[in-house]
């Protein structure tokens, strides 16, 4: 079934301790769209600048990830430059601009407005808002945020989280929007105010999947090649969320939950191994498999 | 069968977001030979000075730790200050003391000199290279360390691990070690360089057990309740050699291995829930297998 996200895609400058890309393509929809591709038609919602190229908008297309929710407007694509230390959970932002992304006001195309299962990427929690008000009764709609929205806009985050079932979020971000430093308490907190489940991304230590009455811990792949950490947190959330509504219709057990997140670290695995989506967007069903195997095979308790 | 542990045993006085605790009773050997004791006979050696609690020793005994190897000299008992800030995998030290440890020379018992189960705690690693000179044979010898003796001793350390069948070290000492980033291929150098098996110990984020030919994610348990976790690295090692030394002449298998590393964290997830070692001594079986079953159901793949 239809899995529609609405989130940032842009250029990105990287410097990890193990190389450096200048000005390549990323942003949480791109890296989310190829990602869910994998199981289910996507439907993307975004904007880029004019400078945006066109070949990668038809490689989106040619993927089965549909981009009539993509609006290219005048003006410049948004930018973001950053680094990583040695500690590879931690982005340091050196600039952001936003560009066109500024006056982003997402608008669903009409024949939109029924897609099942809704990924409402890390932008202003005002859009994803306005987001959920033009979907009727979607089946399951997650949420990611990051730090500056729970700063600079805490209550509009608050009101946005009520509405959602889940809430797929990094540890430190569980943290702060809660105040609360123990990670399953903060977790219950969130819990009560709205999503049925919390899915705490955790970096290279993997993700802990909670729900009112079960807990489940995925490793994340140990890899011997490294190389750029970004785009892994927006690649979980697209196998995450591209299996689920690969379900269709049917009843989302908590077994598909578990299956959910083990291909959500999966697909993710393969994003860090080279600087943006050049990895993540050369997968075979067999690549994918058997990261899983081995995923089941390093948590296997005899 | 036998477990012979050599380690410090100490005052410790903590402060954590969580509360704090003066002059406690702790150090690495008291931790590991406490968790150890659930599952096999214990050989404790260290020292302790005049002002250590005689009652103490006795509870250690009746816990079925044999004390003999344990000195009692005059002078005061080594001495730990610490605190943690919000993340509690970070140790700070304020103080240490080590009194009558820096005269600390271990002389095993002549009839202690066939224990087939070694583990070296973290303490110089001349002297685990004195203690293993004194072992016949040993079955299994396995070694913790700590940044300390990273930079102050390398080359003795280095000799020490040449020894070993199993290095159980925390993440941090790994890379700090080996001078690589990326875990596998540092696990895989101090591999080449002598131990079949290392060990990772990640706070929170569990324990990744690597070898020639497999590796294992073990999740911590997610608690609700953490006040302090010191002696966390010692209990799950105490209960990781425990068990295996639980298994006597048997070979042991992969299986038998990963079922150590499991109970090893089991026993570890309840020293965290108090100051010292007051909920550690307190298990029932029925404590560890019920917390064993959480982390099977914890990363139970469908």
């Amino acid at each position: 079934m239809s899995l529609l996200v609405v989130g940032s895609m842009a250029f990105d400058s990287i410097k990890s301790p193990f190389g450096e890309a200048e000005q390549i393509v990323g942003g949480s929809a791109t890296y989310f769209s190829i990602a869910a591709g994998y199981f289910t038609p996507v439907r993307l919602v975004s904007v880029v600048g004019r400078d945006f190229p066109e070949a990668t908008i038809k490689k989106l297309s040619a993927r089965g990830i549909d981009t009539l929710g993509l609006t290219v407007a005048s003006g410049e694509t948004f930018r973001w430059k950053g680094f990583y230390e040695n500690d590879l959970n931690v982005a340091h932002t050196v600039r952001t601009n936003l560009n066109v992304f500024e006056e982003f006001a997402p608008v669903l195309p009409p024949e939109w407005k029924d897609t099942p299962y809704l990924f409402l990427g890390n932008i202003n929690p005002r859009l994803q808002l306005d987001v959920m008000a033009q979907i009727r009764k979607p089946k399951i709609v997650a949420l990611d945020t990051m730090n500056f929205w729970i700063e600079k806009s805490p209550d509009l985050l608050r009101e946005a989280i009520k509405k959602i079932e889940i809430l797929i979020i990094n540890e430190a971000e569980v943290r702060q929007l809660t105040g609360e430093l123990n990670l399953v308490r903060a977790a219950r907190m969130l819990m009560d105010a709205g999503p049925k489940r919390v899915v705490i991304k955790r970096g290279e230590y993997g993700v802990l999947h909670m729900s009112g009455n079960s807990i489940f811990a995925a490793p994340a792949c140990p890899l011997d090649t490294i190389f750029d950490p970004t785009g892994a947190g927006d690649s979980f959330a697209g196998g995450f969320m591209g299996y689920l509504a690969s379900k269709g219709d049917k009843e989302i057990s908590e077994a598909d939950y578990r299956m959910a997140t083990v291909y959500g670290s999966a697909v993710a695995s393969f994003t860090v191994e080279a600087f943006g989506t050049q990895r993540l967007e050369s997968l075979s069903s067999d690549d994918i498999a058997q990261r899983v195997s081995l995923l089941r095979s390093l948590t296997e308790i005899p």
